[in-house]
């Protein structure tokens, strides 16, 4: 059965997201619908875009992933399609498919708008019917003509500081309070964040509780933590805080 | 497969969605549940209503819907099944369901309450039951005896003010700020909320950022926007906020 | 088709539950997984463990239920699956787990953890990968040796007052603001909390609007309510707050 995964940054609330997935099942009732997050911050194209890094390519091959967090919707911007790695998405074209579309095989098509899509509204009318589309078997290719140069998002990289050392960012403060950088994780390393050296640790429970530290998190990043606490509290870290690799 | 939508207010951290599932997964292990919403508002059953408007018939038909918002559970306001337009819809006789029950040739039956039936818990004991037997294909006729005056809550119409104009009001505030109104959108319209006037545009970024605007949403519905802001907040508009057509 | 319901404090925006969902369908593609709650409030192991009470057994024979509240992972606590009244359970031996384990016949075994597992994942790296073994017909002591204690988290019992009268507590607060305590409901009792005696109702509208009073839950046991209103508000009551039965 065919796999759809979908997010948003609509809330579920207000019925956008339940009319999307009315949609789908109308073109397409066997389709198996997989939330992933409705309740990405409004207009956040970089959190989204790092979540959908996560787990895109998590899922099994022949798997469509929704993805829509559109502030330019009804705009000039496209609304695309992109095959990548044997998974395929659907959603604008405004870089948040980005990792996807960094993988040098990745095609992606530009997604023909109906004339009678309501202009503030591609989800329902674009996004879902094409998403279920490729959910059917059909081609790539025929949803619409090649779109050569998507915009593309990039995680910012390490810098290297006057004394060589590497200068990294806070990406994302995740639920728990913990701060994803950018900083690949080494052994012996440690982190120096707002002034204090975080020594590297395997996990939190090698720290005693409330002590700050950093860990090589699931994706191979280190993450700024704090035993039973949150980091960006203690820390006062947010997104596009510096910190130092030593 | 039976499809089964489900909204409710109770959020899903207590449990209470998850036993209801349980139910509807005992008593038909091949139901597909679809999620709507169970952020509603504690008990804001205008909210509920204007979700449910919007999504009920976006699915195919002989769909479920399940949506339990119930205030006055356990009391003397009868459970119903409503059988519109091919989808059925199951829940409190609160006006919850009215956007399917204003359909002319809507039917109503009223369902049984069991007597070890909880008297805070209907949405496990009989709704969940209920919803589970018409997707088996259970007829509507055999949940219960004809119910010929449901509750109907409606959505307020604009009314002519003294010099002709159309006064509407703000209906809900979506999350992300915009207020939609219960006025119609046609061309060359300009809306008036809160002292001011407001050009009416085809999207989002028609607007400056920070700008000021009316859009026609993808119900048909003008809904005042701030373009990558809230308007609700810029403009101080709740529910019941009077707005103009000009 | 093999249900696996879910539930975590990971929130969703971040991408850990749809990594985790990546997992079980990459293994199992035809998986019916079930969210149950991914808002558990972080490291929450009593509110989580309260949830799982409810719901655990009202899901089919052959359930897996997978849930993971974590402030352990990657240390010594060992990762469990158990067998209990038909269903299996995943997760972290922490207590979590204690509503099936408190069954006599339950059956838990320590799962291994792979070496490369990351120390802060084993959602994704543990234990996910065994509910899917579970859901495909995997018995469970394929699946590691057996546990013979794991660790149980109870939940308070009422104590004996100085004249003979029952103590309870308040064990949680739930999204209406009633507050479920431990005390089992009887005929023609009431409760005093924060002072006030409250009489016991059978539901919600047999109290006037904004009146305070105690009902028997949907799971037996007393819940102080305010009609239209959050009694944890109005009566200033959290976990813990003390409560007596007359």
């Amino acid at each position: 059965m065919p796999i759809i995964t979908f997010l948003t940054d609509f809330g579920t609330a207000d019925g956008y997201v339940a009319e999307m997935k009315g949609v789908l099942l109308t073109e397409l009732p066997s389709a198996v619908i997989v939330d992933v997050a409705h309740d990405i911050p409004p207009h956040d194209l970089d959190a989204a875009r790092l979540t959908i890094a996560r787990y895109w390519r998590r899922f099994p091959r022949g798997t469509v992933h929704l993805a829509v967090v559109d502030p330019g919707v009804g705009s000039a911007r496209a609304a695309i399609a992109v095959e990548s790695e044997g998974r395929f998405l659907v959603g604008p074209d405004n870089g948040l498919l980005s990792p996807a579309l960094l993988i040098p095989a990745a095609r992606a098509v530009r997604l023909d708008i109906p004339t009678q899509a309501s202009a503030t509204f591609h989800g329902r009318d674009v996004f879902a019917p094409a998403a279920a589309r490729l959910a059917m078997g059909t081609d790539l290719t025929a949803l619409g003509a090649e779109h050569p140069t998507p915009v593309i998002r990039r995680t910012p990289e390490p810098q290297r500081g006057p004394t060589g050392e590497l200068v990294g960012q806070v990406l994302t403060i995740d639920r728990f309070g913990n701060a994803v950088t950018n900083l690949v994780g080494m052994r012996g390393a440690s982190v120096v964040a707002e002034g204090r050296e975080l020594p590297l640790k395997r996990t939190y429970s090698d720290l005693d509780p409330g002590q700050a530290g950093a860990i090589v998190g699931s994706t191979g990043l280190i993450e700024i933590v704090v035993r039973e606490g949150r980091a960006s509290d203690v820390l006062s870290l947010a997104r596009g805080s510096r910190v130092w690799l030593r």
